[in-house]
């Protein structure tokens, strides 16, 4: 058990031997606990997610409510087709006898689970109607696809890794499923330049385990890793662990390969950092969540992997300490700081309790700080990680912390930070806001939050009370915020009490209602806080002048 | 003057003390030359540009030929109205008395020397026709200058600081000069976030001045700093020296707010670094070189600066070398490498000759390198780039180098880098091209366009030949070459061996013909050796989209 005497005791201890090869994880010496009976993965390459699957929400078992009934206002838009028998004959042409290439519960009979994986989410939130899934084998067959749907007027959603929160990549009404997973091939890798392009079903930890190997990494980290396709990452412009450090993927995303809802096949697959002619139209890909288009290919800068990565985590007694602790790692751990995460006390206690675990720093403290440091030169880094630890806790911007002495004890100090998401369901469900505000004031959202479910007699520890906590946790070095609202019911007053209170409050601060997490049809009816009329005029131009007929991922985003 | 065995030398010896303070440069034992005269510039903060106005081609001072002349083909689109003395009095009520607000050569007579400065571009190589520059002061003004343009079909060409190589500011027939250089107001900064906000008419230079005083920088540094709008800047997605660790502005850019064709104002002006609601349409504008709208204000992600800068210099035999020094440079120097530039041997013997200085190197060298690295902690970095230095010099990688020893000395290095440009300007003008080809066959471009020039017999000493030389230098770290061909006269011969060879060579390996520079009026007809006829098309719904009547920024870009 760490504390802080032992923590600088262990800071103060002699440097370790310098890294002995590339591919060797520093060990730092600190005070952290023995590794715990879960972290059971054999150390290697740095594996955040130690979920390989993310299908099955912990401990919701009763029978998932269709989204038509979440939202009984939706309606099926009549000028879409309904898929018949002569239909499924085409695409049967198109995809040839491989059985593994449609799910058809159209022409016949079907077991009805093969096609409910298609249909919920992992979280069991939303819950489509599809009879049809399509995986297609290869770009020529989705632009076959896609040209057919659209002359049928056929409305489809494209469908990744489907480890969506916000039921992006779940039918509504009866919408085929164009699921991406049989393309899955890494194309090429430039082990010079770092540019990398694959197919867009490829499984992010399974890129990035290819990358390890030619000592690069992905520039995008998350906690879905084990299930998420990079082409869903891309399409969602998902942010991640690693943003701080490498940037969003409008940056390091080089260039896509996309087909129109025509069957227009978008050839903008660059392998070049440097490409200025004419308009950057893969970017109006990034984050379009399938509205516009499906994503078949992508090229992207890989920065090369760093060598040495140290793992600290920190108590602190407020928010204010804990923005001073960020800009104090920003200005002394400079170019190697590449993860700063906020945890808030409530959210380690229920992690502690969900898995039954003893927390890594003794006693309770408000807030928790995860930070994380790669560079070339163990060394250098550990050195600096000391010069700050040492400052942040004479001057007592920290109250206690320890710091992983080897790569299983990375994991153990990670999972804290990223196994909130899943402890969270364990009373029945979460009510989930991926929010940005300015920094200064980020944290107040989950107080003002909470003092509101408390007016409201909403709020407490029996069966009573819907809700079980009001926490907080998220990216700190993005300005970017989980507001968690874990309850034993969903409950028409805590939505009452949550909706529109939570945007008008983030609208107030020029914040955005949705951060890294996409829209779906969970915001699509809130973007208005973001964004003004103006913006989302011209955002319906561009989705006209893309998808004319509407058929791509309908009822959801704008 | 230093050779391998004083470089090493001045490598083992004794390291000097640490930062004493954030802002304080390290020196780095090296050894360097004595500061040259030329470099009379006080230590401070560091400005990569000395050339504060880029206005004058050093030696030409013939009359410049209309662009309508150099392009005969061209025909002004009847389309568009010619200014009257309505219009005029029109402007003249939008922007109120303010005799700065207007040049006009429309309603009466003027020197004819005002409009020069808008008219032509700063290597004289392209002339525009326009009787009217517009000076807006705010982004009202803006829109109501474009709304009536549009009403009216007066074509404009957005103009920033005019320091383009590709005449993408400068009009072609009598296009209203729209200049936003009094829109130049600091607007915010976030010190936490490092989130700026200016106005588009703000000067590069100023802009990172003023950062460099809270700490901070801006992710782009380019030789035209000094006259260079942070608007054009994005308009035209510059790249310069600092992509390589920085990152492009598709990622840095936050938010932009821009006036449209028929005077909407999109403001999409977001501060945060995670904002996912709806399409990105920002992205469209940067890099459309104003054919879509004028950017007005911009939000920025500024990283902190780095309180310790090294530079250091070699010499190296071969391409080959080049390219493994290159590699050595990413995996040793890794978070702290921040420039990797690339001369040829020519290009810094011109340098020398216009200069009348001796270069740094004793000899000649092939090929020369300029390293910069920046990083929190200048005794860490010096260790880092020593190692580095003792194994590509043990290796023989490197033939030759020398280290700068403080301010000035870092200064004097990067001039060999940035002096290129207007040295090769000597005999009377120079054929540019900025590229970006795949590392590996990257100079080859310009040892097959040197053989052709000389199987012409365009290529000698005297002045019988009219090319001077065919070199290369540029931004290794990012594949992009910028291929010159400095010349006595532009001569059709040259002319006709270039092209379309250039961009044929360019074509066959997936290269860009445009990579940072942008396509103006320069490459307008050539895109089409980058992109595929669909990407052109849909290039062209966009722009058809956003400006039906085709007025802004006309003649040029697609």
């Amino acid at each position: 058990m760490a504390s802080r005497s032992s923590l600088m005791r262990a800071l103060r201890a002699p440097a370790v031997s310098a890294n002995a090869s590339k591919s060797s994880r520093r060990a730092v010496a600190g005070a952290a606990r023995a590794p715990s009976a879960a972290t059971s993965n054999p150390a290697g390459i740095r594996c955040l997610s130690t979920t390989p699957q993310r299908l099955v929400a912990p401990t919701l078992a009763r029978p998932v409510k269709l989204t038509t009934q979440t939202y009984p206002n939706l309606k099926r838009d009549s000028r879409f087709a309904t898929v018949t028998d002569e239909h499924v004959a085409r695409f049967r042409e198109i995809l040839g006898d491989n059985p593994s290439a449609i799910v058809d519960g159209v022409t016949g009979p079907i077991d009805e689970g093969d096609l409910e994986a298609f249909n919920e989410d992992w979280m069991h939130k939303y819950k489509g109607q599809t009879r049809l899934v399509l995986k297609p084998a290869s770009t020529e067959e989705v632009s076959q696809i896609l040209r057919y749907c659209n002359e049928q007027r056929l409305a489809v959603v494209p469908q990744g890794g489907n480890t969506g929160l916000v039921g992006g990549s779940i039918p509504v009404f009866d919408e085929i499923v164009i699921s991406i997973a049989r393309m899955n091939e890494i194309r090429s890798f430039d082990d010079g330049s770092g540019a990398l392009v694959v197919d867009a079903g490829c499984i992010l930890e399974a890129v990035d385990t290819y990358l390890a190997k030619q000592g690069y990494i992905f520039p995008l980290d998350l906690g879905a890793k084990g299930s998420c396709h990079v082409g869903g990452n891309v399409s969602t412009n998902a942010g991640g662990l690693r943003l701080l450090r490498y940037g969003s993927l409008h940056g390091s995303v080089l260039g896509v390969e996309a087909v129109l809802p025509d069957g227009t096949i978008m050839n903008d697959l660059c392998t070049l950092r440097k490409n200025n002619t004419g308009y950057d139209l893969k970017q109006l890909f990034i984050g379009a969540e399938g509205t516009l288009g499906i994503i078949t290919k992508l090229a992207i800068h890989c920065p090369q992997r760093s060598p040495a990565v140290n793992v600290a985590l920190f108590g602190l007694e407020s928010y204010e300490k804990a923005q001073l602790a960020f800009r104090e790692a920003k200005k002394q751990l400079s170019e190697i700081l590449s993860a700063f995460e906020l945890m808030d006390g409530k959210s380690q206690q229920i992690v502690s309790l969900v898995k039954g675990q003893d927390k890594p720093l003794e006693g309770d403290h408000p807030f928790y700080c995860l930070i994380e440091t790669s560079g070339s030169n163990g060394e250098h880094d550990y050195a600096k990680l000391e010069a700050f630890l040492e400052d942040v806790m004479t001057r007592e911007v920290v109250a206690d912390g320890v710091v992983a002495q080897d790569e299983t004890q990375i994991k153990e100090l990670w999972g804290w930070r990223e196994g909130i998401t899943e402890c969270l369901g364990h009373w029945g469900g979460t009510y989930k806001y991926d929010v940005s505000i300015p920094l200064k004031e980020m944290y107040l959202l989950v107080e003002d939050t909470k003092a509101r479910m408390e007016e409201a007699g909403l709020l407490g520890d029996t069966d009573d009370y819907p809700v079980v906590a009001v926490l907080g946790y998220g990216h700190m070095g993005d300005s970017n915020l989980h507001l968690n609202i874990p309850v034993r019911r969903y409950d028409p007053k805590v939505e009452q009490a949550l909706e529109p209170f939570v945007y008008e409050w983030i609208q107030k601060r020029n914040g955005s209602i949705s951060a890294e997490h996409g829209l779906g049809i969970a915001k699509k009816n809130f973007v208005g806080y973001s964004r003004d009329d103006t913006m989302l005029g011209l955002m319906k131009q561009i989705k006209n002048l893309y998808d004319p007929n509407g058929i791509m991922n309908p009822y959801k985003y704008l």
